[in-house]
């Protein structure tokens, strides 16, 4: 409710669409880099359960440091098998022990981590099975004092515990939505009930030339599903086939589909797995080095290198604000005679959480229009209601509400 | 000496200077993520020369996932102690058996992992023992067989691992020199001879706004060397007028310093540390956490989320592609009429190393200069001649010649 | 069929039974150090199986170090919970790559030492939930070529991999008899059917004093299962009752027992566990540290060091010579005459496991008998006849037909 | 000054020395199990000195429980290397954390672990490289409070924390000092000197057949002092000559010596190392698993299963209570008369460790003679005087005056 620092300014520079050239790409489902995301956020979501559950109020943690170590697997046709697990670290800090009234009160944080890890996989990846594939270790240390005491526990208002920035931008462009939504498809309930054998590692690489588009496909398929070689080529091309059945429908520029373009056929190698994902056979995978909070990475955009994964919904800027940059773009890009939206915003550690250090918004906007004192009128009403409001960002997050990675 | 395909364009777009706000920020030498970028690019250096003297080549590897959990520290002001070792666990591929005419001759993997993570805290990490502050340990995988075949070991000519892209560009303004400067300032022999309490854990962030900035800069102290909390103050004051001094001299901008911000006086909550670094007090880093490969950390910019650190430098476009874009942005950069220069440049999957799937050229030009058929062509031949000699990369970053984070 | 180094003698010595004192302990089921044996062993009956299903014959392993880290638990009477997992780390050496004919074959050693320890764990805790209670790592290296050269693959004989005895001895006596039995009734199934409360952690300790026999046993209760105090102190006092009986009607000799001791009924403080075994709280296990290869500690009889858990069944003296001296003291103590039967035997490296370096025979005779050449040679027929069958061992073992700890 | 629980008897048996075959072994300084035990003591013995200098007293620990992975390395005559390093998890649990007038004090538990595993390596091993050739990590919990209660802080007189016994006899046969003697001698200051080739890792096995002895001895060497296979051959006759002038010297009986007895010439198979243990070619190593508390291996001996390395000795009655056997064993042995004194004591939970469950002390006396009350009256007040004193054996093992393994 009170003003904050904004500033808005008008870019004159050209739509992202008009760039001759532009690369994004999605890491999917059960790439390595986004199975240590989701980890890091499952851990996350567990613990604001567990401690509001006892003491009514989210405590300090930041476990947004996972690494997946590879495993060791022998892929074959109708079979294969898992020579070694893949190993998984759960790492970070999290408040384990908690003095109420001179008594001491501990959190689970290592049963947490293990639990939380175990049960997103066997909700999302199919054929990894917890307990003869995966080692999942944890090494997670005690919160620290002082940044404990970012919380008022008093006013339940929170302070930032870095000096770090989060930014958003919208709306996206047709690569951008393609990219997402094309890996969307090959994860949805519809390829998983008709092409069974498609597995959940699915990275999308998506580059436009101009108005055309190439879309270079890497999907893990399940080795026990696919008895021989004809097989496999049957499913990859119907999987190909209906991307680009979906793809046509959704985008009007031209757009050349390339699936598990390294395959040497004359040499017997495909891309067949066990378990439905490359961590089986040595790719590894760390929170953070995946999609950027928007679900893309998008060389030719603003980016946080932050990960949001992991990091507490209450006083990490690194995570609130990402989120809060994005919903304030996306109000912003819906506005009259917005082209695009860039916003960031910046921190102090120490300063309240809703009292942001700056928050500047770029705007593209129509050809010839100007930014008028209404329209900066409006962006700043939106940007001091959103952070009146920050709890809202903390509750979309817990209600899985926003995309995070 | 093939043309490659080359797109280059002029963007429509202000300099990111004439922004009305700007943020840069340098992770420095003793931040845990640093470190990691370290320990991943040191342990690919040591297995290179390992690998060469062997073999006459470079065989695969890809260590570009080191996780370091952080200690436990009880510093004090003329000690303090180590309560828990930093844990770091080098991980990743790399190639330990070869087969040479039938005989198999192993690489020491695992030695060269914790010799060279030790090294290179020896060497650069003052208070930091190796011996009594550290464990490390290692999970360093064999390299699968298809990824070996990426070497043509015939004609020497290493094809692209993966697709993926690099990008760059040039040239620096002015916060971004002076957010790297200053933490080369900090980090330099000069202060560490004058002032040898303040730590390598440095971070800078840089915030321009209009035309001033504020560097807020966090510097770990050596508890060891500060006897009381008047040394602190003083060596505190001391090192922001030094750089103050610096940047006055560096900059012509007003620039305002913030150092150690977070101390609370009152509470007599200070920045000291045992070893130099907050790794010792329970910060967690990940290799490609931290800086790009041009040593920043810079949301207005095209940025790759690519880890250079710690993957091979013969076939690994995420880490080659990455210090090529830089080094042609520097020349295109210099070409008379542009302002700034942009370059992506993206692989194939199985395409040779010198022949990228597409490298895009963007151009920010002077007032009024268009993008002639002269400077196309000296682009095209810079770009050319660079994939002619991709080879001279690889052997930039075997000599540490340039900054990959 | 040959004719081993046999010894034989007369040993003039009073009967363990007719010691003023003696003690015998059984650590029983679900004691961290049972655990840490029974996964050794687990993982080798798995390579033994894995082995001879892929090449006809039981490749080198030895698997005889398995380390179980206590975990942090909190057990409150009707529920309670884990807040940190148990860690159990497989470790030693087995085959994980064979040559056939040009071709290597992979071994997934990794994954069957996790499978076969939470296989285990599944079967015999039940209370131990190994998705949310457990963390089992490995570290497993591959064997080494020298001792892989122990096995003379035509003969299909293999020689003793070191320098090691085996000890056995019959009959037992009393107390022996009575602290093994003690521990299997508690974990009878009718015990588990009638008092779920009681979980398999179970200890016990017995001590002979003159005619008279005490029996101090800890177990662990399961506290899901007990509401209360008095609850908890009603299926203490059915335990020891259904003890009592139970002992009563095997031994002449008065038993005293004395169940949980440690229990302080003031301070509130008993033996309550959420899994059933002390590892949930801090007490570590390791292979070889608990039980001999007869399932007892007895310090006043002859007793080896060695791990027989875990241990491959072909090659492996320590655990071959162990079993085979107990067989042959069992025979031998059944011989007309007999009162005691000592039996140790010394292997050579090397040497085929067949012909052992000096098997030793002591006896302790019926009052007044001597070694006649009659005793003497139907010694030697058994103990020649054991040997040339020296492969029933392996069977015994592969087929969980005796006892190992 | 209380009187104990003491049974005294008279044993009818023969000697050992009378058997006509005895077993001893030594697993020497450099062997895997007995590095294992090593570092559990010195972390004891650090935790002590780390919790009086503190505390005034020694607090609750108990670190018996290191495991160590052996490496991978490739020795070689005139150099060799290490592949991969040792690894070694020191683990139990340790009071790390003090309440003080209401302040808690942190004890570095996590540093002295590694710290002190690294001192004790430097020290004994010359050629194993704590920085290049070992990994130390450490899995130790905090101490649980109901143990901690077995402190009486007021009295500083400990209660028994187990029900467990110790054992002990005096005096040692031909054999027995025999194979002690020649480990000591090997890794004696002399040998080092004169063949400084032979590495740390020496076990020592006898086997004595009526009145002939033979020695089994395994020697690592030194790769990078051996040059080539002659160097070898001269060094093991050197050293097997070296080691029968010394026994001659020790022993009446005829005493046959045979090392490294592995060896295969043929196929030039002999033991090198690089580092002087065979810890670096996969042998592992675990605490308890070797030598007992009197440093031999004895199965015609009594034995305790108890690791005495790493338990505290101020309420650890399986290491108190096993040196007290053995000191008072040899002062009973001294008495006129006895010629052999066996010594068992035995604890109950939470009984003060200065007054024993039971103490059975059974002797062989001279032949002819008998229990006589005068002898009986001796022994008892050596065994009361012992326990008045229990304190002793606390101040023996911190001044490293007793063999514990």
């Amino acid at each position: 409710m009170s003003s904050k620092n904004i500033v808005v300014e008008q870019l004159q520079q050209q739509l992202i669409e008009t760039h001759s050239v532009e690369f994004v790409e999605r890491k999917g489902l059960g790439h390595p880099d986004y199975i240590a995301d989701s980890l890091s956020e499952e851990l996350s979501l567990e613990l604001c359960k567990e401690y509001k559950k006892r003491f009514g109020i989210i405590l300090h943690h930041n476990v947004d440091k996972v690494l997946l170590v590879g495993g060791h697997s022998l892929p074959a046709f109708g079979g294969g098998e898992i020579l070694s697990p893949i190993y998984i670290v759960m790492s970070g800090r999290a408040t384990n022990e908690v003095n109420i009234n001179g008594k001491w009160e501990s959190i689970p944080v290592g049963r947490l981590a293990i639990e939380s890890a175990k049960g997103w996989i066997k909700n999302n990846l199919r054929y990894l099975d917890t307990e003869r594939h995966l080692i999942v270790d944890h090494k997670i240390g005690k919160g620290s004092m002082d940044l404990i005491c970012n919380f008022d526990y008093k006013s339940g208002k929170a302070c930032s515990n870095d000096t770090s920035f989060g930014v958003g931008y919208a709306p996206w462009d047709t690569l951008e939505k393609l990219v997402y939504d094309t890996e969307r498809f090959v994860n949805s309930k519809h390829i998983r009930k008709n092409l069974p054998e498609v597995g959940e590692d699915v990275k999308v690489m998506g580059l436009r030339s101009g108005k055309e588009i190439k879309l270079t496909i890497a999907a893990a398929m399940i080795s026990k599903l696919i008895p021989d070689m004809s097989h496999y080529l049957s499913v990859k091309s119907d999987l190909k086939n209906a991307i680009e059945d979906h793809v046509t429908k959704k985008c009007e520029m031209p757009v050349e589909v390339y699936l598990n373009n390294a395959d040497m056929l004359d040499q017997e190698i495909v891309y067949i797995t066990v378990t439905g994902t490359s961590a089986e056979m040595g790719d590894d995978g760390e929170t953070g080095r995946g999609n950027r909070s928007n679900g893309l990475i998008t060389p030719q955009r603003p980016m946080s290198l932050e990960a949001a994964a992991g990091k507490n919904p209450v006083s990490h800027v690194g995570k609130i604000y990402n989120v809060m940059a994005q919903l304030i773009a996306n109000k912003i890009a819906e506005l009259k005679g917005v082209d695009e939206a860039y916003v960031k915003i910046v921190s102090q550690i120490g300063r309240p959480i809703d009292d942001p250090h700056m928050a500047n918004i770029q705007l593209v906007l129509e050809n010839g229009a100007s930014l008028t004192t209404q329209l900066n009128g409006e962006i700043n009403g939106i940007v001091n209601s959103e952070f009146d409001n920050v709890g809202r960002v903390t509750d979309l997050i817990l209600e899985k509400k926003v995309t995070l990675f």
